[in-house]
């Protein structure tokens, strides 16, 4: 198998052993696996020959791209003797910018740093935001996992940014279905089969993305609010107001500050004094427009629930507040490990979901740390659990992961939400899942699975 | 069968022979198909129990919901004997509107006026845009079949404006995908595999979908332009200053505008001089701000291209220049039959299709009457085909139809276009769409198709 693939592939472009190591293991350092080798195609030919390859002696195929999955999505399983890695990095050609059609082609392998600078440079837009992992992780990883970020409130995920793919099918079949087109009802929409779907139903080689008009006018808000609820209302009146020029809506917990100020140089305080919950806001415009005043005017007219607030344009200020914001993970990363949920549920159910479960965390469980923060805008919460004793961390987590997971989820449920708003299922919540899905559902996602993967090849133990 | 039938859902509900004639034929009088009978379930578990019924004695299915498909999508075919019309218009409730959320919950019968009333009501905007049918067609099959429309450019299709579904599947199982999130990453995306899948793969009974803010302030402009392409430049520079508040932008051709002037009463020229080609467009915010001013610099700074224009934010004088638009389609039916071409390219080869397919119909085909229009924004362009001599015109559409078509598609297919932007397949384009699919794709479809539906009984004849 080696040697095919490297008289496929040259030599150089496949490594296996110690040399294949650190693209076995995810960025976490949560999951360690092993496989046959990782491969570096060039482009989408070498990825069906390699899969043909691949299909015909039953070996299992995990595609990869960047390797940031929050979710063990992107490496191998830890028995390698019948797994190959499939690294899309080398196809990281912009193919084509059309302006005109605001789309651009672009391969698997792209950096998404390097496709909104592309972007950029002829005056648009791409607007996918996933500030702490741009310049790592590609494009095909974040269409394969239906990236969100921080302005998925404006322009929607990953999979609303995307016309048109090519994939690679699980029997080396190569699919072109790379349209720029903004209407096509010719028949089922196979994209969105592809995107989100973890690499379990074939390899994204090539994608055409929607592209916007770049703004020429920010203004961000920092507001301080008496709790969730103002937030969640306040959100709601920014949108009737403001409309869709809302491009982000993170909303922050004390306990997320005290975390950024102790661990974080050069951060402090964005009121003279220390609040519970603060959002950070911004508004986005093509035109030159006094967008301050609109925003003003309409925080000033919202009524009780806000504490304090400030109105930034200058980018530069603004940008600290986002640094609020952005250290979160970094900070709490350095009192140790966590339990993470990234969960989702209605935008009006927010305040509701955070209440319920931080009542019976706090009441279940003594010294507790809860740290909440995410992407308000879109119902989505990023809320971890850890102890507040450093000493004590690991041991309660090693106790309490199942109940606490059991606990936050369960308020999750009862709230019609989503056990993984944004990071996936991968291999961290493959087996969670069934807990919170119907039986039907299950069995329609496996019948698809089947049909298009009947040999059960493409990146086995993740999803499904 | 029949008998089973009624005992389900009441004698009144099961209509057969001369009662269900009306609803064996589309709108258009084009397809007229037969049936075992017409029913009208009341509920989801009606439908559920119908549809079991069905699969137990091998009878086929016709979703059907206002019956205004283009295409022939929700009529029986013609032989009877194993079909049965299932008709959605008495699930006709709106379950829940939830403002804050900026969501609602509606029943697959409820007409799209009604839907988007109910949202105006909350003082949010539901925007799929559909003025000719919009008080008669429902909201199942706006999402069966995608729909487009006119503000497709601002909010995206059907597709982009649903967040979950509740579907009964060909085996009368009920799966429940109504999920109010915008975000939501537990697994394959199933919502999308049943929006435009118009009826073959299970029957759309319930949906949540997005809204949006109401608009405040709206301003028209009427463009004449001396070409498409200058059209086309002008779109991407509004996109460039405008932003995404452009809200439509419609070309209409001067065939269309003389056929306008001459079967509709009180119409008359937007301009002292006539023009061959217009530009319909709309900005529209939630702010109270001068819009007019943002449009009238960016028209005027756009420089050659523009022969004349006139903007106006006054609601009752733009609406004279939409109607222009909006009596095309029964203009031109008053002039006979025609053959509709419902085609869509990227939105900077618009002008290329219509050059390119123009210049080969008129050196055809002699005495040929184009009538082209649509939706410039998306790239969706209504582009038709008769005789200038009504005498001549139904032997002409006879012995040229597929001429056209061929030549017409052709021109698409070589700019990557495709020949269904938002009418869908239907019948009539079940066939011609096999010349411009790859085996693949068709492949993957009937595939799916297989595993969904594998006794084959969802709206037989259909899409494929």
């Amino acid at each position: 198998m080696i040697e095919n693939l490297k008289n496929l592939l040259g030599a150089e472009n496949v490594l296996s052993k110690q040399e294949a190591a650190p693209y076995f293991k995810d960025w976490r350092g949560r999951y360690a696996g092993n496989a046959l080798a990782v491969v570096f195609p060039a482009n989408t030919e070498q990825v069906s020959a390699v899969v043909q390859l691949c299909a015909a002696h039953q070996i299992s195929i995990v595609p990869q791209g960047g390797n940031t999955s929050l979710c063990g999505g992107a490496v191998p399983l830890a028995d390698g003797s019948s797994q190959l890695v499939i690294n899309l990095s080398r196809l990281n050609k912009i193919r084509q910018i059309d302006a005109t059609n605001y789309t651009m082609t672009v391969e698997a392998g792209c950096k998404l740093f390097d496709v909104r600078s592309a972007a950029e440079k002829n005056n648009r837009l791409f607007p996918l935001g996933l500030t702490a992992t741009q310049k790592i992780c590609e494009i095909g990883g974040n269409l394969s996992t239906n990236a969100g970020g921080i302005n998925v409130l404006r322009y929607g995920n990953a999979r609303d940014l995307v016309l048109g793919l090519e994939v690679v099918l699980p029997d080396g079949r190569i699919w072109n279905g790379l349209r720029s087109l903004r209407k096509d009802n010719s028949g089922y929409d196979l994209k969105h089969l592809f995107v989100g779907a973890e690499g379990t139903l074939g390899i994204i080689t090539t994608a055409v993305l929607k592209l916007f008009p770049l703004p020429q006018t920010i203004v961000t808000a920092c507001v301080a609010v008496h709790n969730p609820a103002a937030a969640v209302a306040l959100l709601s009146h920014l949108r009737t107001t403001c409309g869709d020029r809302i491009s982000g809506f993170e909303i922050v917990s004390r306990s997320c500050l005290d975390l950024v100020f102790k661990h974080t140089p050069d951060m402090h305080e964005p009121f003279a004094n220390k609040h519970d919950w603060i959002v950070i806001t911004q508004l986005a415009d093509v035109l030159l427009t006094p967008l301050e005043n609109a925003l003003q005017d309409a925080i000033r007219s919202f009524g009780d629930g806000i504490v304090d607030f400030k109105i930034d344009t200058d980018a530069e200020r603004a940008n600290h507040w986002w640094k609020l914001r952005e250290n979160i993970a970094e900070a709490q990363k350095a009192e140790g490990t966590s339990i993470k949920h990234d969960i989702s549920v209605p935008v009006s159910r927010v305040a509701e979901f955070i209440e319920r479960a931080s009542s019976e965390l706090n009441r279940t469980f003594a010294g507790i740390r809860i740290v909440a923060f995410g992407h308000m805008g879109d119902g989505n919460i990023h809320y971890n659990a850890s102890h507040l004793d450093r000493a004590q961390n690991d041991s309660f987590i090693k106790a309490n992961e199942l109940k606490i997971n059991r606990i936050v989820y369960q308020v999750v449920a009862e709230l019609n939400g989503s056990i993984s708003a944004e990071h996936g299922l991968g291999q961290l919540k493959r087996e969670e899942i069934t807990h919170y899905k119907s039986e039907i559902e299950l069995d329609l996602m496996r019948s698809i699975k089947r049909v298009l993967d009947p040999k059960g090849l493409m990146n086995p133990g993740k999803v499904l």
